[in-house]
């Protein structure tokens, strides 16, 4: 920050445009022609241009940067919710800074102080799962930061939430199980302090119950990894009376479950059919493919961040909290029998 | 920013501790005891802390931010490196800031601009497909802010760099080939303008040559995707004299070769060895499993960061760009022939 930059305005004025046209032409708007956009950006690398972020910002009290904090980056679903956050921010002309809390709720605090530190125009948040105070983020509304949670989501906020129906997800990946045949559906569940977990659960349950099929509660079992799938069908198969279908609460766990099941030598779908939950990478290239439940993680991401910048461009109006529940869809594959 | 807030100095007065231990107790640093964690924690959930990083960070200048830059956020090996870099970063104090150029030399720009506008301590980059040009980042070391390149690096500039042995890795697995027996070695490559694709072909290559064995260039074949590899597979196997043995540029593209040969009855590895390259997520789950080369992406995220931190705690000392090559590995998996 020693030396004198040329600004967005000094290249508008060379230019002979508007300033708004340069900004735009910068962040690759819709609305500029490719031609403008090409004489911009050969005008900025002529000029060795360094943009003057905290100068650009000054100018309306905006970084045009959005803070995002996810459990994990490196994670089946929040990839794909950070695709969709990506490209919805960029189409806007905001720039996104990830952050991950590795499910500890002190990094989730650091997180929100860099965050501030860094002056974003608002922020985007799926809580650890050791999270249960909420202070810190009361703490950015006060501050008139917009918030929008997602996924992971708390009702103890007054904020945009976009969540998953995790539970009509369930519920319809087992009654489909059931309208192929099958009469005995074990489900590998996750913790159940987290809703999603809970939730999915609860459809497996509800499932069953409209169907007229027993809770046999030594199917339901708590395996929500690869690793753990592995060791736990094995040891679930071979038991007197082995179910004939396991509805596993993600893809990785399905696919642990699949590749124990191989290994058994049973056939999929034949002797047990197998369903996961997220439509991840993996469920589309195993084999057999992995008849899943799509989260839509790309559209959960873009409509959160559609939601914040709304908020951040009505700064001032008047707010109601709005709930949005992304719909789950059943994607059939080879892992399950035929209607 | 308009209300008074209560500094990490006010809770080490409070609590009759060294400032120092408030922030290394709030980073969850080893050298502090689990119960003065525990003290830090419950009193600052008493006040209601809110930290001010701005003032903390103005208190010696520094913000304890990293700012990273990757192509993808969402990407095998950048995945590994992206683990590396937190967990290095997280153990010496530092957070960090994620930032992804989708391929694309302008989001790099906005992407700079951004970390500069936060005023991050140092930064971690590994280039956009298309960066060609590296003026962004000389004003960077201009204004005195560290750098280290890892994986996609430049000789054209002086500053710290992580990268791996691409030729080396591709040299070993295809090596590895040979001494199982195989003649016939196809490669499936990258795009040739990437460093890291056009040293694996070389090593792929060399080490035909170095075992007396004809490059056929009818066996050298541009595909670098799961789907690419679907449909290449299908086309090189009914040639009149296929391969034995494919040598995948990426472990995505040995998953959709094998999903390819498999659909073709083709056994693996009798009929065709398949070896990939990454050690990513996929090659430890699909059937048989991949042999691949393990690049250490984790390794290399720890490596530049620490690099990167030395650099952002001598600032001021004289300054020799050091270069650290990676080793990769062979990981034999069931993909290939026994030796």
């Amino acid at each position: 920050m020693k030396t004198h930059r040329v600004t967005i305005k000094d290249i508008a004025r060379e230019l002979k445009v508007s300033i708004s046209t340069v900004s735009r032409a910068l962040t690759d708007h819709p609305d500029i022609s490719p031609g403008t956009k090409q004489v911009v950006r050969d005008f900025v690398e002529k000029m060795k241009y360094r943009p003057n972020a905290i100068a650009l910002s000054l100018r309306n009290q905006r970084t045009q940067i959005i803070g995002v904090i996810v459990p994990e980056i490196v994670h089946h679903f929040f990839s794909e919710v950070i695709s969709g956050i990506d490209e919805a921010a960029v189409k806007a002309g905001y720039n996104v800074m990830f952050f991950q809390s590795n499910e500890r709720y002190d990094r989730e605090i650091m997180n929100i102080q860099s965050i501030m530190a860094s002056r974003a125009d608002g922020v985007l948040i799926s809580f650890a799962k050791d999270t249960s105070n909420f202070n810190h983020i009361r703490q950015l509304l006060d501050d008139r930061i917009p918030v929008v949670l997602f996924d992971r989501a708390t009702d103890e906020i007054e904020t945009d939430k976009v969540i998953v129906d995790d539970f009509e997800g369930a519920f319809t990946a087992v009654e489909y199980l059931i309208k192929t045949g099958c009469k005995r559906i074990a489900h590998f569940a996750g913790p159940q302090h987290l809703q999603t977990h809970y939730q999915r659960k609860r459809g497996y349950i509800s499932a069953l119950e409209k169907n007229g099929l027993p809770l046999d509660d030594n199917l339901v079992l708590i395996s929500d990894s690869y690793e753990s799938a592995l060791e736990v069908t094995r040891i679930l198969m071979q038991k007197p009376d082995p179910p004939d279908a396991i509805f596993a609460v993600n893809d990785m766990t399905a696919v642990g479950t699949l590749n124990a099941l191989k290994a058994m030598e049973f056939r999929i779908p034949e002797d047990v059919s197998v369903v996961g939950f997220t439509n991840g990478l993996v469920s589309k290239v195993t084999d057999p493919l992995i008849t899943t439940i799509s989260q839509h993680g790309f559209e959960i991401g873009k409509k959160a961040t559609e939601i914040l910048i709304r908020r951040i461009q009505e700064e001032g109006k008047s707010f109601k909290p709005i709930t949005e529940v992304i719909k789950t869809e059943l994607v059939i594959r080879d892992s399950t029998r035929k209607l």
